[in-house]
């Protein structure tokens, strides 16, 4: 057992605006114990910078961190769908040893870049042929070991993924990897929280409306709701996904969902890019989530998620860094609102949408509360109770030069270079940082996966 | 009189692609005498990280850095206009001094940002109560001395502002430091010329249509063209400058510009984000310029300049960092290609309008080319004669690791946090570090600009 720590911050970012003097008492589980404002630095760390709470990574294909950058080349008309093609090139090679070298490094890479716990939407089940693993979590369990050789909360999502499209009888040949059942799935899940590994919790997730049955999805939610897990699924991120499921169907995609689901606070949906008013106005009545991945979303060409229809009306949402080719928190609430702002003209969407204020305040209470639903447990804040999960930034970062520190959120967000994090840390533990071992083993998994 | 010298790079961007083992002969004179690909290292020293060459920054007013991350609360609607006033507050107090150390801590900046010359499209001319300083270049060498102790190249670009909209008589009092007549900017673009500082030139700017009548254009313009200066101005922006040029003059304002300018090759227009494939087809046969601000243009809500339409046309462009939220070249082309991708539905724009291939190589082409017509002189490349300007980057930045060599470049643009930038050259000499003096000097000039 540890014993009780305490850290003093010059300034933290405490229930959605900074405080200042701030002791941080840490209790030997890793909760926080107290957060008190102009409080004593006695027996306390100093920490050099100002504070920011963790936040929650939403959505994570760890595996796609082997191809960030490797997709950026193309002839003729290139969009999602030709992506997803050469992202499966990968998902098709990868290792255990491989995926457990690159989780390793893209975690150590996400806890630099102020994140404290990664929800995995985890779906390479089996192995290249498309043969279940003697162990049937092999995968998982490289995952697992990722989170624990870097410290970073980890939720793992078993996904189902049982159909290539709409209707049809199975996988293609090149999604071999990712079959599985309801029980298969549902069993993945109870076998990692059965683990009771500090940090690391398991819900599930069913991959999109397009590879899941009616029955099969209404089974596992039905379980889901049973274990009071998260459940997470991908939705509406393609225009023709929506159309696809309007001609099968007769329904848009989370109009179908509202209709054949009985969502929940538990339930996040993954994009939800391409929305009517009236499905989020359902999605609101049903507490639910939305995840929204900047990055990946402009990456991939998806479109701009309706953000004034939803936050602004009390929506609850959390950020995903998805694909990977970002991996820095403060970009994706950037990307998120210049998104908004490109295509509305306007400017601060997100204190517009909230009523008023700073647009960096607004975007990181929304990411820090859908972060909780995201990962099922109670996240996202310096709060007692809560896990002290905090970032410490560098406080001589040039684009926090001569800011008054009421200013420092708005700079930390919009001015770039983003300022750094010179000390993240998961429940009251310091996270590893960014070594050269780590980042070697990475480069040689690379070098073996695309030789 | 310096030296010849030699660097050896395992890797440098050379005529639009990478060469490797490449020797880089600096002649005395700080131009380029000689590039070898699968070259000698023999006497040189050798660079441990790929070699880009240095970025032209075609658009930037330095005193706007001063409030990068100040803008970003609001309430009720909050737009360009609004952001405008709060720009105000600070043109209107900054003091020489201030400047001169707010542009030293920007360009020290933007060097390690990957930019090697900058483009000041300069307006603060008056003493902030409006009266003419006793020497007219007071606030200019302000900026001449800043890139002096930087050694990042600049292009001045003495700005004419005469009037506060379209027909108006004169200025608004918030105004008032802008205030000149063809006659005095056209002078202090001599005087910055005839001191022959070394990388150190001077062009002309209108600061807009609605800011300069017809007459004083046409006189700026010929005097320019006398004497072979680039000619810079800001142009349709907003929707609303577009609206108010089409009730003034029945014509929208390229379209205006088209008739009664003389455009060619040396004319720079800066945003044109508004714009009609007949606007673009006329600038294009004039050999006129686009500077594009990508991350400007995201956080001030103009809209998304017409990417395909030009550069797949062969237009020419360049890029800036304009008000200087971000101040690193990667992340404005990375938000050029993204801004497209978002609302074109597709990917790898920029290949698809140049032909097919990288994403990223077709960027950093594009700006190469365009960033040489801003400055008005021949930069922007790897090649015999040129000015040697280049960076090495981080070799051991984590988005690089892994990488074949061929993927650098699309690693650099689409993979973050973004590759630093370890060493930066220009004229063949090291541009300053960011340090600690400098941004000491910068923040208290910045409690004394919002004392």
């Amino acid at each position: 057992m540890r014993a009780d720590t305490a850290y003093f911050a010059p300034q933290a970012w405490v229930d959605g605006a900074w405080a200042f003097d701030v002791r941080l008492d840490v209790a030997a589980d890793g909760t926080w114990r107290a957060i008190t404002p102009q409080g004593s630095a006695r027996g306390a760390t100093v920490l050099d910078g100002p504070v920011l709470p963790g936040i929650v990574n939403a959505h994570s294909h760890a595996f796609q961190r082997a191809i960030a950058g490797l997709t950026e080349q193309g002839s003729g008309t290139d969009d999602f769908w030709s992506w997803r093609d050469r992202m499966y090139r990968a998902a098709l090679r990868i290792t255990p040893a491989q995926l457990e070298a690159i989780a390793t490094q893209l975690y150590a890479e996400l806890l630099a870049g102020g994140y404290t716990q990664v929800c995995e939407f985890h779906y390479l089940h089996n192995d290249v042929d498309g043969r279940a693993y003697a162990d049937p979590l092999e995968m998982s369990l490289a995952l697992v070991r990722a989170a624990q050789a870097t410290g970073i909360g980890l939720t793992l999502l078993p996904t189902l993924y049982m159909r290539s499209g709409f209707g049809a009888a199975g996988l293609r040949d090149d999604q071999r990897r990712f079959a599985g059942t309801p029980a298969s799935v549902l069993r993945m899940a109870e076998s990692i929280n059965a683990l009771r590994l500090p940090r690391i919790n398991a819900g599930i997730a069913l991959h999109s409306l397009r590879a899941v049955d009616p029955g099969a999805l209404a089974e596992v939610a039905q379980a889901a709701k049973a274990a009071g897990w998260p459940v997470h699924i991908h939705i509406a991120e393609q225009v023709q996904e929506v159309n696809d499921c309007l001609a099968h169907h007769g329904q848009r995609p989370i109009e179908w969902l509202l209709d054949h689901a009985s969502l929940d606070a538990r339930w996040n949906l993954v994009h939800a890019t391409h929305t009517t008013p009236q499905e989020l106005q359902g999605l609101r009545a049903a507490a639910a989530s939305v995840v929204i991945c900047p990055s990946t979303e402009a990456n991939l060409g998806d479109g701009v998620f309706d953000y004034p229809g939803w936050a602004g009306q009390g929506g609850c949402w959390s950020i995903g860094s998805d694909s990977h080719v970002t991996r820095r928190a403060t970009e994706e609430l950037r990307l998120l609102e210049y998104s908004q702002r490109l295509t509305r003209r306007q400017r601060n969407i997100a204190a517009q949408a909230g009523g008023g204020g700073s647009s960096a305040a607004w975007l990181l209470q929304g990411a820090l509360h859908g972060g909780s639903a995201a990962a099922g447990q109670p996240l996202g804040g310096l709060r007692a109770g809560q896990r002290a999960d905090f970032c410490v930034l560098e406080a001589q970062a040039p684009s926090l030069a001569g800011m008054a520190p009421v200013h420092v959120l708005d700079a930390v967000v919009f001015s770039s270079p983003d300022a750094g994090v010179a000390a993240v840390h998961v429940a009251g533990l310091a996270g590893a940082a960014l070594h050269a071992r780590t980042q070697s083993a990475f480069a040689s998994a690379m070098q073996a996966l695309w030789a």
